[in-house]
């Protein structure tokens, strides 16, 4: 197998992998941070979550929303809303032979760019901290998005 | 690198790839559509959102929600739920070397059902148009499953 | 087109193909299922999705939320944090020269995680079996994720 075997021998692609895994279990991290939330507030959105916190009572009482927990659950969709398209784009950008570098540095500033918006959102920073973390990323995107495009169409 | 140099020279993975980086775009416009609506109509979910408007005064009346900010995001997830399966099952459908003509026919038709779907969904029109949208788009995601399947089975 | 022709070939990416496009098709059946019981128990997110059902009365009383319908929702937005993790990084994972039989396991581990998670969800079963099949699924993705980072680095 020629082909599959040498994608991993790709520099780009080896830097895309990494990144790429890097970004989604960072994506990941958002799950359990939930959960952390949930329980330690005792905030939960099914009845059957509340059963084993004091049995007996009216456990009704812990299906409610939390700031907190709202709040790390934007982070994690507005995750997904964006590493989605840079999983999608940034597979095809790594076929299209850019230059290592240049590949490396779309990389290297989206995954720098999530990190700091989770942080900022997390915190959370003053604004425009979040914002500044989201366009970065998000011009990453648009930039690895016009280069499949223009080689995707042989422009 | 034979095979990795090889993808984007062909004529259904090129296919794929342009396809795939519009309908990431068109979703990804949902971003900026969802904060267009937010600052114009001041509806915001962070409190540090609200800190630039009127400073001094009581600028928590600005975390609420709003039918059009709401409307955004509805159809921004909606694209989630669409374009995830069509770019998985996608991807690997133009690996199953389908025949160029059918694939093409997949790609413009899955694109063509998402952007009414939106249209649709955000003028509004009045239904059964964006349901149509939703179901011409789940076919192709199904139709391409099935060939998938068929093809990575040995069928 | 030699590496393009020889991934449905490859063992281990036909299992991925045909795992992916299951638990892909699974996640996309929380789409219907929602609208069944949005249908069924008149409960809608739209005023446009309203108006068919009796026209000259008011028809906002359906504008409205629902336990059942927002059960569905709240598994379908669990698939979808961990479903893209899973195809992101088993499609890395896949190309990474695992052991056929270890791939396997992984791949079926997960789709045999979601699925009991779906179940766990919608029926509901007691808490801790939503749990287990949501860090079942998280672990086998975390392994994958392991092992990409190992090739793709050169650890």
């Amino acid at each position: 197998m020629a082909g599959l075997d040498q994608l991993l021998d790709d520099e780009v692609f080896r830097a895309f992998a990494s990144y790429t895994t890097i970004i989604l279990l960072k994506m990941m991290l958002m799950s359990p941070l939930t959960a952390f939330h949930r329980l330690t507030k005792k905030v939960f959105a099914n009845p059957e979550d509340c059963a084993s916190f004091g049995k007996g009572e009216n456990t009704k009482k812990y299906l409610r929303t939390d700031d907190s927990v709202e709040r790390v659950r934007r982070a994690h969709l507005n995750d997904l809303e964006n590493v989605v398209p840079f999983v999608g784009v940034g597979l095809l950008y790594a076929l299209s032979r850019p230059a290592p570098a240049t590949a490396l540095l779309h990389f290297r500033v989206f995954a720098g760019a999530r990190l700091f918006h989770t942080v900022a959102y997390l915190l959370p920073l003053p604004q425009p901290s979040r914002a500044l973390g989201f366009f970065v990323g998000y011009g990453v995107t648009l930039s690895m998005a016009g280069r499949v495009l223009q080689a995707a169409l042989r422009l």
